[in-house]
């Protein structure tokens, strides 16, 4: 049977799976929903094996186990790829945002909506129906193929990092082919050469015992969220740029070349911002908009709290407030040293008659930089190219891709980014989504990808 | 029967009933108490009876119904006070704070801790006990007695408005006394000449139309909670000074005697600085605390909230932030002057590419300043100095009172205030408790106070 008849009579299966596999509320980050991570790993073994891979295994991980299988008959001479995904997905919350319930996998204007379906179910699951469908209709495989799907990605692949360590020769491989991340436009495939890391930090600020009555004492005592709201006013420019002493210290310079490709590519302003849903994008006219989000590192409060949130009025003076911020970073940046720098910055800006505690902090993944010439990123253009059915552009990415580092220091192999979301797909948002025309063309790429990096391999 | 055998005999029942009355979780700020409302009224209904009072009724207000008793025997010569207080309570949130449950009283420390016990459950329970102890031991009371205890005086009392409006014949009465409020200082009766009045605003900025990932867009899309903390952080100076323009326009000057009679007060920084349970004051050596604290309007965030709070990290630009605050006001300032002007300072200094609404706006209280001369300040002063065995001094208080604002509009009464709550009790906090020698003093100042007030009242 030809693979696109093959795909043809089987899409409607496929498309079922992937919402049963959708339906996991597989929250990583919340105890709650550890039963679902469970069962939801449970599920994809099955699948797995109904793929027709062999040696199919849950790895016990320590937390939610990794889901493994292999298929390799394609001989010595043939490379071995790691293909990687993730079937944990962010909280869901706010849920009243969400125009169907985000576990209730539902296929709206030509998009299934989902919470964790564009990051990461929906590519994972189109890049093993690739490999899948390959296996049914031809009966083989260009290249050797093992596949791992974790089930801590958002919580930083802390035990995928000590499961690669230990299993080095099961995972042994020339490339890892990884699914998670997304284009730079929607529909337009690109490979990224780059990601920027990410590190993260909790504080507490503390003004008082417990919290206070405004009348008895407003006006003679601080305020933990004038405070706080204070200290935290001081961390960005209105343009955005953060204003930590050092923070930009040691940032390397992109290459002019690769300046030039960005200018050229098919991506303005206007795009961006319409990917993202705002009015006006930040900042001025230079650096540029992409030398920004791919190149420039970042500060963002992630999580702003304190005093009454209810119903109604509370006249109290809030004893403690709290934030949550993240930093992304860029090549030539370390994490313990743009840790410590923030770190020092608030410690300097905290007013007197305020406490401030790190509650936390975070060195999550460095920043990287992937070769460009690599044969890998030659056959991950033209899968996608033929995939995707549009020329493939290379390209950086502002996301962290923790494997991508981890398999870098215990397999001593380069990862490729082997995407099919687009950026308007609402990752860790309300009404994430996946388009079925990423679906299909995800599923292509990677029939593509297989025989295509077989043949760079060899030459 | 002597009243001080009396009170001796029934003391240990007085306070299983208090014990009762507070255990009612009647949360006037959150719907789902709605039946702990009605239940802690209908209890008062039955305690009032109980104690003597005449035709007691639950007075339908549209809301929550206020308890009514009265006892008129004391004859058309003498004068009628309307007593005041109220059975509903704050929020008990945050709940991890409280060392007992804060709806299951308990005595520890010669105290008793509950959510309200001494906003206002506590000291309306112990004037009542005064009254009726009185009737029972002496079969009389010097002055006529009314009885109002409302249920929404942590909303503002806007129905309690209506209901006097339109209950004037009911109500009629030569004096408001008030057992809301605390003293200036633990044990310190004292008697406030002054109030301040209060507004409320909650709002909300959006930058996006929704939550973005700081991968993706982190750099270029403006944060929410970065528009918000550098808005709020426009509203105060680090000494507490209110940056609103026009702010302190009109506010009126402390008479120079009043200065120096608060100056003479056994209040001094480290008294204050000791009940609030803050390492430092807040401003300089000018105005002094207690102008500050008591002639002084002032601005303070409530609360303050938006993007990710749970465990872990989550790494997404806000779309969305949201802050209360209130201000207290004092004489010479007008509420809706107040509320428009801080909402044009809000309007000016959102930051291009955020969106400002403003939820809602409260005009709560007015300011208010009482007659120092008048009769039942001389008499509230003499029953205070023998119920607590300490001079009671005059003073103002930095609280918003909205009845005595609405019997001063709706009968033409004057207020005085007869508390015996103390400003270390943890009003609107965790761990809020009244002592049990206050709820003792309580009880022996209203006795005190009906023929002391009867007699300044002929004189």
């Amino acid at each position: 049977m030809e693979l696109a008849e093959y795909l043809r009579a089987h899409r409607e299966r496929q498309l079922e799976e992937l919402a049963t596999f959708a339906a996991f509320p597989s929250v990583s980050a919340l105890d709650e929903h550890r039963q679902d991570l469970l069962a939801c790993a449970g599920w994809l073994e099955q699948h797995l094996a109904g793929l027709g891979l062999d040696n199919v295994q849950l790895l016990e991980a320590g937390g939610n186990p990794v889901a493994y299988g292999e298929w390799l008959g394609a001989g010595s001479d043939a490379p071995t790829i790691l293909v990687y995904g993730h079937y944990d997905v962010q909280p869901a919350d706010p849920f009243e945002l969400w125009t169907t319930p985000p576990f209730t996998p539902t296929v709206r204007d030509g998009a299934m909506f989902a919470r964790g379906i564009s990051d990461n179910k929906g590519p994972i699951f189109a890049a093993l129906a690739g490999i899948g469908s390959t296996l049914a209709a031809e009966g083989r495989l260009a290249c050797n193929v093992k596949v791992i799907v974790e089930g801590e990605e958002e919580l930083r692949s802390d035990r995928l990092d000590a499961l690669i360590d230990r299993r080095r020769d099961l995972l042994a491989a020339d490339l890892l082919v990884n699914t998670d991340g997304a284009f730079l436009a929607p529909g337009q495939p690109s490979v990224p050469v780059g990601l920027r890391g990410m590190v993260a930090i909790e504080l507490t600020l503390t003004t008082a015992a417990g919290d206070l009555h405004s009348g008895l004492f407003g006006g003679v005592v601080p305020n933990a969220l004038h405070a706080l709201t204070q200290l935290l006013a001081t961390l960005r420019a209105p343009d955005g740029r953060v204003l930590v002493d050092g923070f930009y210290d040691g940032v390397l310079p992109v290459p002019e070349a690769e300046l030039a490709a960005w200018a050229a590519l098919p991506l303005d302003d206007a795009d961006i911002r319409a990917q993202a849903g705002v009015p006006a994008l930040m900042g001025g006219p230079e650096p540029s908009t992409l030398e920004r989000q791919w190149s420039q590192p970042t500060l963002d409060l992630n999580g702003v709290w304190g005093g009454f949130q209810g119903q109604g009025v509370k006249t109290v003076i809030p004893a403690q407030g709290h934030a949550k911020l993240s930093c992304r970073l860029v090549p030539g940046q370390r994490m313990d040293e743009v840790l410590a720098r923030v770190i020092t910055h608030l410690e300097r800006h905290t007013r007197d008659g305020a406490q401030l505690r790190i509650v936390s902090t975070l060195e999550g993944t460095p920043p990287m930089v992937m070769p460009a010439d690599h044969p890998a990123v030659t056959a991950a253009r033209t899968a996608l190219t033929a995939g995707f059915g549009r020329e493939a552009v290379l390209c950086r990415l502002g996301v962290s891709v923790p494997v991508n580092e981890i398999v870098d220091r215990h397999l001593g192999i380069p990862a490729v980014q082997l995407a099919s979301s687009s950026p308007t797909d609402a990752f860790h948002a309300p009404d994430e989504h996946f388009t079925l025309a990423s679906f299909d063309a995800g599923v292509r790429t990677m029939a593509e990808f297989l025989p295509a990096y077989a043949a760079a391999h060899r030459g």
